[in-house]
């Protein structure tokens, strides 16, 4: 298995491949170095050039390289595309070329890939397949919380407001500074893009951008068909679910901030939450209309998808569960 | 007329009595000097001395004063208290001493006033009344906008997503600095508070806290019982009424910053915008279902509310409409 | 006079040209409508199109066009420049070709112009010249400083460490949303900027970038060579100059963001302030090594110094401190 | 060993205890159960009660006490004091009623204990003393610095502008969230502060607080007595000493933000940067004045300094150099 691209998502799901007892990972490609490219150097990852590199910059900086990406993709199965968005659709020629699968993230469009994923939500629609594409983060983190709601009590419409984070913590040249940005197209391009997992679900999301790097918050509400008899029932609901994580009151977390510094206790890596982030006192029940926070580390969350995105494609667990189960158990994530 | 409490409400409603043609401003009371006390002295309001204040501390300021808040309510009909949340509570009794008709702020319980006023949606109710409670920022935000939708096509539901500003511009001891807070409890106060102006609405109302001083933005989901055949109807209902200002595309208003930054151009005092803003691309129609985003300026919504609630209260005008365009024209605001 | 450019400081040169007694606004051009170009209409200012705009979205916005940024300064005696940073120098065929003078901002390099100005630093250098270039709005901080100490007690040597604001208030774009930047490079620019106004003064100056978008604040070392008796004495200096605010510890001013509610409450448009600001409290004399600090408007300290540009190249003014005073007494800035 | 308070500094302190081969965690005592009472439990540390708690909180949450602090420190030889600041000065009187020695943070007084602790700077002040203070993160990142250019070079003067965080990252309540906020007493408190460590210096500090949660940032300006050739010298001082980061260009860290991006793909735990981190290209030398700049991450600089002020209380070390490769070994500070 080969990273394409070693930036935010890249980097985490390398560190992710590295520890699941079945995947093997082939190197990473990076088109310049930095502090991240020799970090992977010490972490004894083989570094390969992406296309657009040049070698006397690596050469300069002291690291060394295992080659060219085109000689990462002939030692692999299967290649992550971790590159910024849009690029992945560019890169996709190369893999075709390589003759080897590929995982694309969830920046490009649908039709960069033959089915799009997510391992809650339709694990088995990409068995065998040889095109992958993982939702977004904010898509994961609404289709996860549809995986649970969905089957239970079945939902008459599902409203979303996101709250979305402005840059992640390195990105140190986007804004806004001081100010809260709609997307005033409606439905965000969130409400569509679930319904690649949920064709069914009647969705509709809003979104706006606020002055933050977390996580992203989700606002939801949802009209259940057949709601239960009470909140805790919900709240039970997720707590018994892989890749949800619940705060009760006594944990003082109030926000983001807390979670954030939950993650950085819990030293999973790069102070990662890749759950959905859950607070016990803010679902709520209101007759059929339940309502609930989730924070979404924008970061993260799409990490575990990928690995079971993997052994989706290959036939290398039996079902969905327990690719979950086994990615959850070498993440760390089984903690609950 | 009479402003106790000269902070960031204060300063605003005493200015626009000052600039009303039926209004007299008889002075304003402050706690303690600081360069917004003398900018008072500069415009020629006579200054009072709060409960709390140290009158040598007015005197090393070089700020001189016209008497005590006891002297200010003796020379006025009607105070409004402009004093911190729940403080206003405590002052009641000090307006009920002097026998003075007052007008509270949002911050307050709804019962420390007779009844809770917005001009739009419920002007007649504060008619001859002596206490009124001038309902919060974010209310009147969402009640204004109530007020136009209501009667032309009806609500089954309205779904607000509050994004609130953490600080006002000036308080510089406010965070999160760099997160998002969820305020827990479902539904948050302002649904219960619009009902106080609309009792019959069936409106949820979920809130967050993010990290800007600027204007809190609320996403509107609102089910129409007999919606109109498209979102330009909606468009023109909003523009064809006082009090609303929308922003067409090529003006290029992204957000927020944008927003302020057209107040500022437009210079009514204080960089305020006392109309709630849409953006006209925001606006949009779904079957029944129609979405909107709102900036409401949380320094200076509510001023001109207050010089309508005077007016009801002492019939100074002879409808809502009637006082509103009065407000409204001195103000400024009427360059729709 | 003509304006091109109407932006962040564009805007402010044509309401402070449109103020003075003696100049005459010809016109202002723009690239693309938006709000600020209808705030220009709304005042009054024939508004032109700049070199890369397009006629056509003018029209769609309903903004009528006096003509091109050609005509406008085949009307004009001089032009100010205020196009992007570096656009200037490209400007400067087009105002040659026109036969018309032109001020240039500091965002351009040096050499655009004949002479760099500061009106309390060198207003006589710009007696007649043809192309003057008003240094930028931190380099205007630091020279006006310069001008109220080296005449007094002379500077062995000057540190300056600059804390930046990371974007205007409306440029959303912009980051480090939480963090701080270090400009690497020593001196900055700034240092050897100054020096274009004072040649002999030994300055080095160091800058960080932070997430605000309201003010920069300078920290101010200066060995002095005749050092005052007290820092009263600095403290009465900076009173008793122009285009100085100094703050008492009774204001309750904390931060830069009191002073731009300080701004916002004295209302000369756009809650400028074009003074350099200081904290009497933060005045601070240890024998020979005087201690301050400065806050600076980075959107309008220069636009005071752009009229006395005017006045220097055409003699309308018998010396710096005539002009500066006709500047600040139509700017309302005497109110000291 | 103990540690009283467990937040942002206490639990790092007790996870760097835990890592040390001849120091031994007796436990951690804590007023209110939350989120990292939790974690505290998972890592098996002693969870004890402060005096404030109550254990019906405790048992609410589930987690187990251990007893309370004066459980905790009957079975100390030592307790580091991690408290909020001035309630240190407070615990001194339990500490000694229990015959505990004991390490104090900076945001207490000096006079709270017999020595001013750094590393470097002074290890064997701090033998065999009972009660040792280790000064805050800002005197200890600067007191670090000293300790590498005074035996070098010696400094004639020592200016630095502290550039600071207003909050750590979990603080969610403080701000400014816009704006910069000068400390207005020259010197600030680091300078007398530094001082106590190294008594001879001529140092001068200035410090303002910006919106910015990660790290605070140092300018640093230095009058050497007998400068080196060039700053690739000092820049070759600085690698070669511990406790110090530099960063080449290549590496591409443009500020804060990317120094902690390196610190969570370090992944030493907490995403801790616990040395003083510089910009190779930011070493300046002019004549005889050295400039530089240096991060310090206010959550974790001082931890290691605690763990080597207990091996010089109790002689565990021979020296100071011994001391810091001990405790860098163990937290995995080696790897420069």
């Amino acid at each position: 298995m080969a990273v394409n691209g070693y930036g935010t998502i890249g980097k985490r799901v390398a560190d992710a491949v590295a520890k699941q007892p079945d995947l093997e990972l082939v190197g990473v490609a990076k088109t310049r170095p930095n502090f991240e490219a020799r970090r992977a150097i010490e972490k004894g990852y083989p570094l390969y050039m992406s296309g657009e590199g040049s070698r006397s910059e690596f050469d300069a900086a002291g690291l060394p390289l295992a080659g060219t990406v085109r000689e990462m993709l002939s030692a692999a199965d299967v290649v992550v595309d971790a590159a910024p968005d849009r690029v992945g659709a560019e890169n996709r020629k190369l893999y075709d070329a390589a003759n080897v699968r590929a995982i694309f993230q969830g920046g490009e469009k649908a039709d960069v890939a033959e089915v799009s994923f997510n391992a809650l939500g339709n694990y088995a629609a990409a068995r065998g397949k040889r095109r992958v594409r993982v939702v977004s983060c904010n898509t994961t983190g609404i289709a996860r919380a549809a995986a649970v709601v969905l089957p239970r009590w079945g939902a008459e419409r599902w409203d979303v407001t996101l709250i979305r984070r402005a840059a992640d913590p390195a990105e140190s040249k986007k804004g806004p500074l001081n100010g809260i940005v709609p997307t005033l197209h409606i439905p965000s391009h969130h409400g569509p893009d679930v319904r690649t997992i949920f064709p069914e679900l009647s969705i509709s999301t809003v979104a706006v951008v606020v002055p933050t790097t977390l996580m992203h918050v989700h606002v939801n509400r949802v009209r259940l068909r057949n709601p239960p008899a009470n909140a805790t029932e919900i709240v039970a609901a997720f707590r018994g679910t892989p890749r949800f994580r619940l705060f009760a009151p006594w944990e003082r977390v109030e926000g983001t901030p807390q979670v954030m510094e939950f993650a950085r206790s819990r030293g999973l890596g790069l102070n990662d939450v890749m759950e959905n982030v859950l607070w016990e006192d803010g679902v709520t029940l209101d007759g059929p209309d339940a309502y609930f926070f989730q924070a979404i580390h924008q970061e993260s969350v799409v990490v575990p998808e990928s690995i079971d995105a993997i052994r989706a494609m290959f036939d290398l667990a039996p079902d969905g569960p327990s690719s979950i189960a086994m990615t959850d158990r070498a993440l760390g994530l089984s903690d609950r």
